[in-house]
């Protein structure tokens, strides 16, 4: 037989037309998302104030299976996809594993990650609106560079708030989104009445997602002819990275392979969601019945320890409600995380599915657990991993010892989202042995719990 | 007529069997290097207590037209090459070009940059050689961390002495080192009695390459089962580095084309070594006559301004002397200058090339035209390019806007060989407008030339 390459590519010609929706195959769908005013589910009349019509379309569609890419996002996805599916030779041999281990890899473009999959779509559907800008947060900085890139590429005006404790920890993210022309603002800030308003409360304030991205929703909303966009959690996100998981299936299916575990990192469920989406058409249609592992950080595990309930998707309260796993839209994770994955909440997709069991399993791994594996990864695989994406190595490897153990030679595909070369203050921290876990008390819970709103009569 | 793919990749089974020696094909060979000592030839006996055996035979060596790769080598290039060679239709559009701009991108694994094809087969050679470690002087760092990888791979101990001023503008460079295991030392140090003596003489010294390869060559020979492995200069590292112009070649091939201009940065002259070599072939065998340039830093002008002369390769005068275009061993480059390219010398074969008119021209650029390039180059093509590499992007540029006042179409296939991610501190200076360029006086070279030694009776 012969033996798979290192690096299974498709052509340009082979990237697919149209993106994958998950949701038109759920059994359960997710229950609407909330007008935080009326309490009722959003139309796109409702949301199109905030969200570009065409997104807010996909946003709320549950029923259209297969969803055509716009011709001008696939010529720009063919800068830099199909994106590989390497084999993971080296690090199989490392753990002495019968395991075969797959991953497809998402960070060999400039923004060093997969969000700019999604960034392209949605700059693209902003511009095909005639607005004049986008607004958005970003906390570990991919997403921000993603959308600065795919802003350039389209001629749109774009403001990235950045998580506080980020934009200090990694000050050459900023200039990369600086070289993509893009305005980048640390949040809390006192740019917006909500960033004021946080910053007045909590002075030392190092920030969160939840609140970065209600500055740039009140930012959009404040401003003619500006649409705020999101990287994660979204329907609409999820639909666009379905990609993913459309080319990793095909070029599985070139060696004769398919995945009996598919790992993804969960903060806000872009990157499990992308790799994940054709799989897990596979098993709600009884094709194929493929493990999925959700796997999180300690310090911040809304699935293996959150609530499933509707909740903000911001900490200022401004945005529609959610029915997903949340930690509370008032948690703060701790400042000592090094990574992204620092969101209160979930894809309200994922956290159905989860609830439903079709998503098998969350694990929540801590942090110094995670640079050991992208430290092992680096090695034997020679690529730096990004501390996000490490938390799918974590698993992958304990997955694969596993096998060593039982004897088994499952096939494990995980996502590779991101490179590390942004993190590098992370990894020192790492190596000096400075780094050290964090896991939140039943009692920092609780006090995101609270944050939770009542809602009597919906909330169960 | 099919439109290229933006991204022309080989398979894994098409990476070349065998590395190509322009040297073979020379009309004049480069004058031999010297013994510092007795100034006569060295032979492989003579260079073997510095340099692994086999590859001071590759040295020397003039007449083999093509070297075997070792198969380990191979399976070790499997795990990122061939790497892709781009259409940059952005690009060509940006600039309402007729000419077809072709560039080989080799920054896309984790050394972030083309290094890693020769350090993986020197730490190869150093393996199969019984040696313990290696020793090795790092500019901007991507040799460095290229040796580090390689030195993981194989099992090696790896000693990197970096230029001081790198060390301390690129912080994050070191943790990748770190990540791979290896020891770094900024240059001038206190380890060795060359740097001590630099640093009596020169206590702020904000180093040199050349320094670095005296205390690396130093370290390495006075340490057992120590060796020292250098990237760039060399034959050697010539040989390694055809890989990239071989498979740019064979790409080229599947879209029907031809360069009629072919583009490197020349700091010591791997990456334009690399590129051109086949095509300097065809060359050199009159089966095509492509245009080659090198493009230097005005800060460090050594084929533009330099002498052809015999000289040390380092500037603590202890390697052997080499023929080649040179500033002096004493010279000093302008800490000013933000990226690599910053030696003294020239690799003896382009030097003896571009004497003997078959590298067609040499051409300086100052630094701040240099990231007016990279950026423009980072917005439409979506990769942020390395200092070095942008070097050869102005002059793409250049050409392809010569191309659109003269309306001739040409073909043109220049060398990208880094990504820029460590270099943001540069790129902060430019977008801040704080980079000034510098040229060097006449009296600087001056002082420069001063210490190209006399060698009555074999300096001309």
């Amino acid at each position: 037989m012969a033996k798979d390459p290192y690096k299974i590519y498709l052509s340009e010609d082979e990237i697919p037309k149209q993106w994958y929706n998950v949701r038109a195959d759920m059994k359960t769908d997710h229950r609407p998302i909330l007008h935080p005013g009326t309490l009722k589910p959003v139309t796109v009349d409702d949301m199109s104030p905030i969200f570009c019509t065409k997104l807010a379309e996909q946003e709320l569609n549950a029923t259209d299976r297969f969803i055509d890419i716009p011709e001008p996002v696939r010529e720009r996805y063919r800068m830099y996809r199909p994106s590989p599916l390497m084999r993971a030779y080296y690090l199989e041999k490392a753990l002495d594993t019968p395991a075969k281990i797959y991953y497809k890899y998402e960070g060999g473009n400039t923004s060093g990650s997969h969000k700019l999959n999604s960034s392209i779509a949605q700059a693209y559907y902003a511009k095909e609106q005639g607005l004049k800008g986008v607004t958005t947060e970003t906390g570990a900085g991919q997403w921000g560079t993603a959308l600065s890139m795919a802003c350039q590429y389209f001629g749109l005006d774009c403001k990235v708030f950045m998580v506080k404790c980020s934009y200090e920890q990694k000050p050459y993210r900023k200039e990369v989104i600086h070289t993509y022309d893009a305005d980048i603002i640390p949040s809390p800030s006192d740019t917006t009445e909500v960033g004021r308003k946080i910053l007045e409360r909590f002075p030392g304030s190092t920030g969160s997602l939840g609140t970065a991205i209600s500055e740039a929703v009140e930012y959009a909303t404040t401003h003619d002819g500006y649409r705020y966009v999101l990287g994660s959690v979204l329907n609409q996100v999820l639909i666009h990275q379905s990609i993913i998981g459309i080319e990793a299936k095909a070029a599985m299916e070139k060696v004769d392979a398919y995945p009996d575990i598919v790992i993804g990192c969960a903060g806000g469920g872009s990157n499990l969601g992308g790799i994940m989406a054709p799989f897990m058409g596979d098993k709600l249609n009884g094709k194929a019945n493929p493990y999925f592992i959700a796997v999180e950080p300690a310090s911040c595990p809304s699935l293996t320890r959150g609530k499933f309930a509707y909740d903000f998707c911001d900490t200022g309260m401004v945005t529609p409600l959610a029915k997903m796993y949340t930690l509370g839209c008032g948690f703060i994770p701790s400042a000592n995380h090094a990574g992204g994955l620092r969101y209160h909440g979930m894809s309200p997709i994922l956290s159905q599915l989860y609830h439903d069991g079709f998503l098998d399993e969350a694990r929540a791994v801590e942090q110094t657990a995670v640079f050991e594996a992208a430290e092992l990864f680096a090695k034997v695989e020679g690529i730096l991993p990004a501390p996000e994406s490490s938390h799918a190595i974590r698993v992958a490897i304990d997955e694969a010892i596993r096998c060593r153990e039982s004897g088994e030679a499952k096939t494990i595909l995980f996502n590779l989202t991101g490179t590390g070369y942004f993190d590098l203050a992370a990894y020192k921290a790492y190596n000096e042995k400075t780094m050290s876990d964090y896991i939140p008390t039943d009692e920092d819970l609780a006090r995101g719990f609270a944050t939770i709103p009542k809602l009597p009569g919906i909330q169960e």
